[in-house]
This record gives structure tokens, C-alpha cells and sequence, in this order.
């Protein structure tokens, strides 16, 4: 049996997680603490060689070695130079090269991807798009992550820093305002930043003048899980913010399958907990909407790794390169 | 020198192309005759292997010998039993084993592809797409066609019998009905169709009374080279369905780039004729609608065959095919 393991870390706004991973997928152990970035990028580059070496030192007491890690980091990242470009939630990191300080404190072999691309490496090798030779991957956040697979490879485009960023589609040109200063990104209306927004921009209107959603607002408590909250309790505008989302969604798919010929999508992400609240209006809006597939042909699967799947992805990008 | 030759061939709704290609991509000879697709399947497959004979004793002649042919057909076609499974503008061979017959019939190597296809396969060969390793392909006629060439290759998706049907993106979701039966793609905004339908509109609603369109849609002339005289000589409603035109190809490129991570676009087809009247809305709303490419590096080339696009990419589909 090969002693060789792999690190994969997930480096997001908030946490910062670990796996130490073998070559058949299988997670030996896992960390997660804060990414702590308001110290800036040398302490997080510390506390990230500091889980680092936690699982070295954990794989040696097994008798087993690390052979490289994989970095998956919220935002755009230079994969040749080993530093993050632009990460909104990472913003100290920017032309950090975070990649390149591990090397050298660690002396290990670094890869670096993107962390909605390590998502989808993971659900690809142990997840749900197991065997689907071409997918699209969307992560409902924040923000909507976006991630291709073709022909069985993480999809990489022109290599122009980004890419399948299926957040920024634009499937409504009349539509809401977008974080990126566009109208009408699939992230304007489907994500928890979209929810938020919704109410706020109700309250603004003098459309909600009252209610559960009102008072959250107003006492600053208001999350997309409390949204999802009332959406299940069926409060109207929380309900209509989820259709929205489900007709947007419905939308964007309908046109990456007509465009790329495809038919298969995974979803994950926080705000893919509100499953059973979006995906009968995606459904209903990916019949209407499509012209070339049959609709009752297209395979729309839930993400199953949940906060595994982005350490996982990470450690298979370190594995896979190792073996070039 | 080698002296095999192939045989490409562009059935389309009204014309059948022809073009007798050696290895290099040269054309020696090419013919052009009506499809007549009114006399039926037979006729037509009839009228294709006559045109093949021809160009089979021209390369005899030179002491040549066709290797095999290749067809590029308007529609949705079944690669491998060799028969077209769906064609709007050639209803008579729906179902109709095109390319199996054609091999019974002569006695070579047949392989089909859709038209479309056959297009991008041509522009990368000899053409706009020529070095080019990510890009999407647009044919502007009467509908509106697509092609991505990814990595290199023709991008066939799942092989669905259909992929890059990028005219049935939907770009605006409160857009004008679109022929597929949706509301809003690409092509209801930017094509032949969708400059006639406009003036149609136009004058249904009211809005156009008078003038040289009311003139010609009244005496059934009406056509998009027809509006496209009018754009030039300053008519407004002409320069409107322009500007749209260019809006949408706009919009639908900025989110193909984002979602592809890529950044050159080759448009061909009759209607590309008109590109001094679509191109500058092109990149206006391009540059507007690019939240992550930067908008400058996008390269948005005019294909440069013409009719041999076609042809010159079905022969080099037969040519590839024979080396593998």
C-alpha cells in the first residue's frame, strides 16, 4: 500500500479548512479555524503552515508522508506564479503569493486553484458528479461560484485568471444590481447576498412595511437562513425571493445546456440547504426554457460533500499534478 | 505528394455546395446547384452523389483519388447511424439516412456533421479561426448558428444531436418571441428573421406607418439586405433592429466569455454583411457586460470563407477521420 498522502486546505472568507487525503479519495483527518485574515497575509500564511504541519506530523505517526498540497482560494489566483490575484473576501491576500511562502516554508511541492474549481474536483471524485463525463457545478454563497467539467477535466478556458464564472451570466438584462456593478447576474438573484438585497430593497419601496422579514431586517439579524425561515413558514415576499432564485437558476442552466449540448448540473453551497424552496420553480423554468434538450432528460443533482468537497478538490489537484 | 483528395459538401435549405480539398486545405474545384429538396429525399441524395461524381472524375483526370466525403447538413443530425434526425429548412430528410445511403451509393467513406459545425471546422482551418485555441463560432442568416472550438476540437458535448446552439441562449427573458417557440434568445434579436419581424412588429403595433419598410413589407420585398440599405441610408427603425441585433450579440458573447473564461468570437453567415451596423453595439455593450474579462483583450474577427466555410470544414472532417 502507498504511504503517500496529500494536504487539500479550502482558504475562504471565514474558515480555513484541512484534509489530509490518500489517493483513493479517503479523508484521514480534518482541521478547520479561522482564516483570521484581518491580521493580514503573513498570519494567514503562518496559521496556514501551522495546520500544515499538524497533518505531517499526524500522517509521520501513521508512518505515512505528505507528498504536496493543494490550495483552493476564494477568488481570482495566478496558478503559474503560486499568488491570488483579486479575492473580494480575501482582500490583504491580493498579489500575495501565497502559494509560492508555503513552498518555502514547508518545502513541499504547492498547487493553487481557484476554491469553486476545488469544489468541483471534489464532488467530481468522490461526489456527485462521479462518472459525468461533462457537468456544470454552481455553489450558492455569498455569492454563485461556478465551475466546468469537460470531457472529464476541470475546464480551464484561456487560462485568463477566471473562468466558468456561471455568477455573472447574465440571464436578465432588466434585472436587479450585482456586487460586480453589472445588472442582472445569476448572483443578483441567486445567492444569499440576492436574498438580502430582496428585502432590503422591499423595505426601501415601501413594499414590506411589516412582518417577520421587516423586523429582522431592522434589527440587523436578517441572513438568508432567516429568509429560508419564513419562505418555509410561508411569508409571501420570502417565498417569491426563492422563485426568483429558482426561475433564475432554471434560466441559466437551460441556456449553458442548449449552448454547451450538455445536461447534467450539481449544486452546493450554504444557501443550497433551501433546496426544497428553489427547485420546483428551476424545474418548471428549465421545461419552459429549453428548446434543444428534453428537459426530462437533464439531471440536476445536489451536492453531496458539503464543507468537504473544496479541501478534497484540492488535495486531488495535488495528487493529480504530483503524477505528471 | 500525396494524392488523395476529399470532398466536402454544405446541404443547406436552398443551395448545395460542393469543394473537391486536398490535404493542405486548398480547394481545386467547387460546384454549386440547388438542393431541391421539393423533389424529395431521394432526389436530393441523387443530386449529391451526381455532384460527387463529377468531382470524383475531376481528381481522376488530375490522377488523383477522392479519399472520402464529407457533408455539413442544416440541422440536427445522428453522427453515427448517418442519417439527419431534424431539419427545419429540409423537412423531407427527417429521419432519412443521408450519409448511409450516400456510402451505398458510391462506394467511400461518408461522415456528416451539422452545417454550423462545418463552418468552424473551415474558419479554423483555413480561416478567422486559424492558431486560434478557445473560440465561438456565429453564423448570422436567416436563424443563428453556433460552434465552439474548445482545446482545439470541435466541441460535441454529450452528443446529444445537438451543442453550441448559441442563437437559442436566451439573452433577455422579456425579449421577442423566437421561431424555437421561447421568448428572447439570441437569435430572435439577431438575425435575418429578426429584422424582418421587427419591421413586421413595427407596423402591427403602429409605430412604422410609412417610409421605404412600410413600403417594401407591404409589397412583400421586405428582407434583411432591405433593411440593411435603409440602416445605411439613416431610417430609424432600420438602425434600431441593428442596434438590437448588436445589444444582443453583445450581451450573449460578454457572458460566453464569462462563463467559458475565453475571449475571441469569429462571426460569419449572410447577415455579418451588415457588420458596420451591429459592430460598434457590439462591443459597446460587450465592454458594458464584461464583469471579469477586460473587455480590450476580446478579439471579435470576421470569418473570412464565405460560402467555402462550409464545404472546406466537411472535407476536413472526412480528412481528419481518415487518419484516425
Amino acid at each position: 500500500m502507498d504511504s503517500s498522502l496529500f494536504i487539500g486546505v479550502d482558504i475562504g472568507g471565514t474558515h480555513l479548512r484541512t484534509a489530509l487525503v490518500d489517493e483513493t479519495g479517503q479523508i484521514h483527518h480534518r482541521t478547520r479555524t479561522t482564516t483570521g485574515i484581518e491580521a493580514g497575509p503573513d498570519a494567514v500564511l503562518e496559521r496556514l503552515a501551522a495546520a500544515c504541519r499538524d497533518l505531517m506530523k499526524l500522517a509521520e505517526a501513521d508512518h505515512k508522508h505528505v507528498h504536496a498540497i493543494g490550495l483552493g482560494v476564494a477568488g481570482k489566483i495566478d496558478r503559474i506564479d503560486g499568488s491570488v490575484v483579486f479575492s473580494p473576501h480575501l482582500q490583504p491576500l491580493n498579489g500575495y503569493p501565497l502559494a509560492r511562502n508555503l513552498v518555502q516554508t514547508l518545502g513541499l511541492p504547492v498547487v493553487m486553484e481557484n476554491d469553486c474549481n476545488a469544489f468541483g474536483l471534489g464532488e467530481a471524485w468522490k461526489g456527485s458528479g462521479q462518472g459525468i463525463e461533462n457537468w456544470v457545478g454552481l455553489t450558492l454563497g455569498t455569492g454563485v461560484g461556478g465551475v466546468l467539467i469537460l470531457s472529464g477535466q476541470l475546464w480551464t478556458g484561456d487560462n485568463l485568471g477566471f473562468e466558468a464564472e456561471i455568477g455573472h451570466m447574465i440571464v436578465d438584462p432588466h434585472g436587479p444590481p450585482c456586487a460586480c456593478g453589472l445588472r442582472g447576474c445569476l448572483e443578483a438573484h441567486a445567492s444569499a447576498s440576492a436574498l438580502c438585497n430582496g428585502v432590503k430593497r422591499a423595505v426601501q419601496t415601501g413594499t414590506l412595511e411589516s412582518g417577520p422579514l421587516f423586523d429582522l431586517l431592522r434589527s440587523g439579524q436578517l441572513t438568508s437562513e432567516s429568509v429560508y425561515r419564513c419562505a418555509r413558514s410561508g411569508e409571501s415576499l420570502a417565498t417569491a425571493l426563492f422563485q426568483r432564485m429558482g426561475w433564475a437558476l432554471g434560466l441559466a442552466l437551460a441556456s449553458l445546456f442548449t449552448v454547451l449540448g450538455i445536461r447534467h448540473a450539481v449544486i452546493g453551497g450554504g444557501v443550497s440547504h433551501a433546496w426544497d424552496q428553489f427547485i420546483d420553480p428551476l424545474w418548471k423554468t428549465l421545461r419552459q426554457s429549453s428548446s434543444m434538450l428534453d428537459a426530462e432528460t437533464a439531471v440536476i443533482r445536489r451536492a453531496k460533500l458539503g464543507d468537504d468537497a473544496a479541501p478534497l478538490g484540492a488535495a486531488y489537484l495535488a495528487f493529480s499534478e504530483s503524477r505528471r
